[in-house]
């Protein structure tokens, strides 16, 4: 091969990006000189992207789905003119840089996704196709206003993911045709070669699924790589392009695992004679700068300016609209909603279901669904569903693809433009919890509505009941939880999550059996705090705290011990992670240190004594669950107004 | 169709797993009524079993992945004589049943494994299979010891799972011929039709796949199911059957999305009419019972009796290390290790590799490997890599497909015979957490073992480094993490995984960084306590807590501590849940709750305040990692010994 020897404007991508390597001593070699044409193509022939304005909203998007091969990114972001400088470079890798380790959305501009854990990215770039073709869909009135592509890079190991089988598939049926996924194909991972793992046909699996398929057998083919992504751009399908590649070319140590991820170290003279490169460290010729400058910046800014003129042509309200899309904005009137508060008993997923039903059907820029569970979750998109011959549907069948539907959503949230949902039930946040973390690290505004969310989920058993899910998503930093008790604790959550949060993902646990409606002062004030006092008692003796569900139990429990004239107060604790966030003082005047402190959740007690202390009690479950109707199993791990006050009771005489 | 319209032998199935759903007036008939004609011809036609010894080793493993379809499942079992009776089926989704909502195999003779959360039936299948492939190459000498099928019914659902697509990939790559996957295929899914959400060519992706594929178009047509099966037997490669079937056969709602989850209530008249069944509720004719009788036992304990005869067979050595391997013996001489202690500073999961590898070359009943970062966990299985020319390798090279090793684990346990491993990295315990789950659900002895197990992962940032997965794992009901903080705690940590944990899965959980060799008196008994006094000091008035590589911290912090008159405890707690489960004198002696309690880990501060209290303090990290090298992240992250030295100090001085 070796036909780029001296194709400088190339080769500066991949000498960069192993200086940054060495210098940083650590980082991925392989990729970056191994799939170096295959980004100098995007970034110069194919995409329609202005590093001088890198959120112009009808930009190509391009993720890097092999995440360890930031420093092929960053190289082509600074080569492009992306704020990424020499500086930035040399600092691969460093703390506070702009070049951490996998590239990180929310520190620099050009990198569309968090990526590094394989897979996502693939599912990713399905949700920036999604959106594209919704908001298309919303603002194209014959100006094309809404029209890009979304390349994908993706390495051998992500197409091993099951995440990435999932948004292939879901792509498929979707007919998703502005996705391209560019396979950096080098037969090498970390262990071993590929073939020792897989021996799939790669190609009759994407065309099993739908695809169009492509196979680019010289990695080194600039021409042939161009003319490739341009025929897949015009294909009616989502398109899958092999390119054979050799990992770390270049290197003396090159299509082996030894290249894959550790600095090329001394041998990047042998790189650099390799490829024909003369230059010192860091220093790239000026011809290379210009050339970069005239396909990535000056080529795009009249595409730019074009576009800029077809969007002053927007009616009025489409305007209005585009930027209440562009902004994330809710613009609803929570507060109405509390007149429809049911008068009787209802499960805060029906609840759920009615109010969201209503939010979105006023709010545009909302776009979801579930995983095959909309019959039971109550949570569904509005305007029909999504679907090739409706793109303007918001409601999206996902399948049952839970880990496809969050990295799909974290997708649709990053391309911009809309506020993506996801339902399920609440024990399968476990499929979901790759994307979950991901979305809290790229500080999403996504909602997670998740049903069923404890044992009293009933019949279907210990596989269906959620136990330890309240501590696992509650321990993900940058996450808000909610288990709300009632209707108007539901709404109240609803509001916070729309209005306050906006660089937090949430998630919404609701129950599935029917719960009372309590009685609220303001209830919104109340759950901005995460926990408030909801039976109060003057020189309470005991503090119960409660969650969702259990909130009227607690106030059916201090009921007793009031007629026992042991004094309770009630406190309802819909968000742990907001209240943590309050203020001392706040904190003290809801939960009295010097009060019997008692925790009363359906869940797993791991977490609680933080708010009962050394002395208190928690009512929780430490084992897994059983199948039998809801209210046997309930009585069987203890959770009736008796059985706590009994227990309650006992403690107090002991202690005395 | 309609042509088993007299068949009472299969309609009794049906009509027992119906009522049955309806008398519990919860559950799945869709599936029962369906694919009911599949599993009468496995039960009475195919499998090799014996429902009156259903541990048999030698028998054909039916899986239901499907797990809803329990109600087909547990008729079958009752028909064909295992341990579950008419009043048993009575009981069904009823407290303390053997016939729970989905199958759980703890709780039900003749349930191999524990089935509903989708897709993981499949994985499960796998690793029956890489058992069998196994254990076939060590125990048969001319013999054919081993030598069974495994079988597993799957849904639309199960196949649109990701973990379902990597199970089948590597099912692929290592030809395991003796694995038949029958789908179940109606065309209906919960919330829609399957088209609605896949368009895939099943047949063309399972042949991408490398898998054999059958397609028979009327599942009623037993002698077509019979005969495609036996071909499917005799292909080299496993095997997919699509059998296309109409959910909830019979009743009025046949074929739509109502009789996927809803009992059929009145309906069932009409089902038991168009299946010509005249019999009371939960009747069953006698020559029906008969009929099963003799499918299922007579003829097959002819069977067992030729296969107990080629075991008498078997000689002296090979009989013993059978009989270990069924019994799950681990016989190490752990103590003898203690004397390799490195001299030097070492990281736990160099540690773990060495004394792994010699654990693992002496017993020959562990398996297991990687999810392709074996040069980075240190983890691999002995004699080589398991593969179609050397089924005798221990090694699993799994792919990047964390899920599905832990599905094909749970599947390599539950054959028997086995007791296997998975390594990877800490964070990405996130992808196989439903995996863990159902290990811990089904009592599984399996290991997992993490690596890179905080922020000094270093440069590889947020997305690599582990936050919350402490809290994570811990908080699994039935699950046993352990955070050594050395060598002998590592070696301790194993003695205790494999020696004393019979019916529970344990993580370990090992840093990338090296660590000090820390002084024991005897760490066996030190770590089976969860927590111990590692560096004592009477009177103390302050108490350090820490786990992993924060002990030697800890243990410099006291120092600091000390030199300004504050005397300090170091508690070494290698494992929260072993130190939950002590008295509460030994808990009391250990953490005194007269001192200051300090919590020192570099993760999550959730759960700590259980060890600390009210006024201890919490050395945690709630928020996500950061990009740099090790040192560098552990600095600004606030755990080297000045800075938490400095932070109690200024507390003590605050609060005086």
């Amino acid at each position: 091969m070796n036909i780029n020897k001296n194709n400088h404007n190339l080769n500066a991508l991949r000498i960069l990006g192993v200086e940054a390597i060495n210098k940083a001593n650590s980082g991925h070699p392989g990729i970056v000189l191994g799939a170096a044409p295959i980004v100098y193509t995007l970034f110069n022939k194919i995409m329609k992207h202005n590093p001088k304005n890198p959120n112009w909203f009808d930009r190509d998007r391009f993720i890097l789905s092999a995440g360890h091969g930031s420093g092929l990114l960053y190289s082509a972001l600074h080569l492009a003119g992306y704020d990424v400088s020499i500086n930035d470079l040399k600092k691969f890798r460093q703390l506070n840089s702009k070049t951490p380790g996998h590239p990180e959305s929310h520190l620099t501009q050009g990198v569309e996704v968090t990526t590094g854990p394989l897979g996502q990215g693939i599912a990713m770039g399905v949700g920036f196709a999604v959106a594209e073709a919704h908001l298309a869909s919303i603002f194209n009135k014959n100006n094309d206003l809404i029209n890009h592509n979304t390349f994908v890079l993706c390495g051998d190991g992500d197409l091993q993911e099951g995440v990435s089988y999932e948004s292939i598939s879901f792509a498929g049926r979707q007919k998703l045709n502005k996705l391209i996924l560019i396979h950096d194909s080098n037969d090498i991972q970390l262990d071993t070669e590929v073939k020792a793992v897989q021996s799939e046909d790669l190609h009759l699996r994407f065309k099993s699924c739908g695809w169009d398929t492509f196979k680019i057998e010289d990695g080194e083919d600039l021409e042939l790589i161009e003319s490739t992504i341009l025929k897949a751009q015009s294909s009616d399908k989502p398109s899958y392009i092999e390119v054979k590649t050799i990992i770390g070319i270049g290197a003396t140590n090159q299509g082996t695992t030894g290249v894959h991820g550790a600095p090329v170290g001394n041998d990047i003279l042998n790189v650099k004679s390799y490829f024909g490169w003369n230059e010192e460290e860091f220093v790239i010729p000026k011809d290379v700068y210009k050339h970069w400058e005239q396909n990535c910046i000056i080529k795009n800014e009249i595409i730019e300016k074009e576009w800029i003129k077809k969007l002053s042509l927007l009616d009025k309200e489409l305007l209005l609209k585009f930027n209440k899309h562009l902004n994330n904005e809710i613009n609803f009137d929570f507060m109405s909603l509390l007149n429809e508060m049911p008068l009787k008993n209802e499960a805060t997923r029906v609840s759920s279901g009615n109010i969201f039903d209503k939010i979105n059907n006023s709010q545009t820029n909302l776009i979801g669904g579930s995983a095959d569970l909309v019959g039971s979750t109550k949570i569904k998109g509005a305007d029909g569903i999504f679907d090739i011959n409706n793109r303007s549907g918001r409601n999206i069948l996902y399948g049952v693809r839970e880990f496809a539907m969050g990295g799909i959503n974290n997708g649709i949230y990053k391309h911009g433009g809309l506020i993506p949902f996801a339902s399920g039930f609440f024990v399968f946040a476990d499929y979901m919890k790759p994307a979950i973390r991901l979305a809290s690290i790229m500080e999403n505004k996504t909602l997670f509505i998740f049903t069923h969310d404890s044992i009293a989920v009933g019949e279907d058993g210990p596989t269906h009941q959620p136990v330890e899910q309240l501590a696992m998503i509650r321990s993900i930093p940058n996450h808000m939880l909610f288990r709300p008790c009632d209707y108007a604790e539901t709404l109240a959550s609803y509001e916070y999550m729309l209005n306050k949060l906006k660089k937090t993902p949430s998630s919404l646990i609701l129950t599935r059996q029917d719960l009372k409606q309590l009685p609220h002062n303001n209830v919104f004030e109340e759950v901005s705090k995460g926990a408030y006092i909801i039976k109060d008692e003057k020189d309470a003796q005991i503090t119960l705290i409660a969650t969702g569900s259990e909130v009227e139990l607690a106030i059916s429990v201090s009921e007793l011990l009031d007629e026992q004239n042991f004094k309770t107060k009630v406190v309802s604790m819909p968000s742990t992670n907001l209240f943590d966030q309050q203020s001392q003082t706040y904190k003290d005047s809801i939960i009295d240190k010097n009060t019997l402190r008692i925790s009363i959740e359906m869940g797993t007690t791991y977490g609680w004594d933080k708010y009962t202390g050394d002395n208190g009690l928690n009512f929780g479950i430490d084992k897994f669950g059983a199948s039998a109707p809801a209210i046997d199993v309930i009585k069987e791990y203890g959770f009736t107004k008796e059985q706590i006050f009994n227990t309650i009771i006992k403690v107090i005489r002991k202690e005395k």
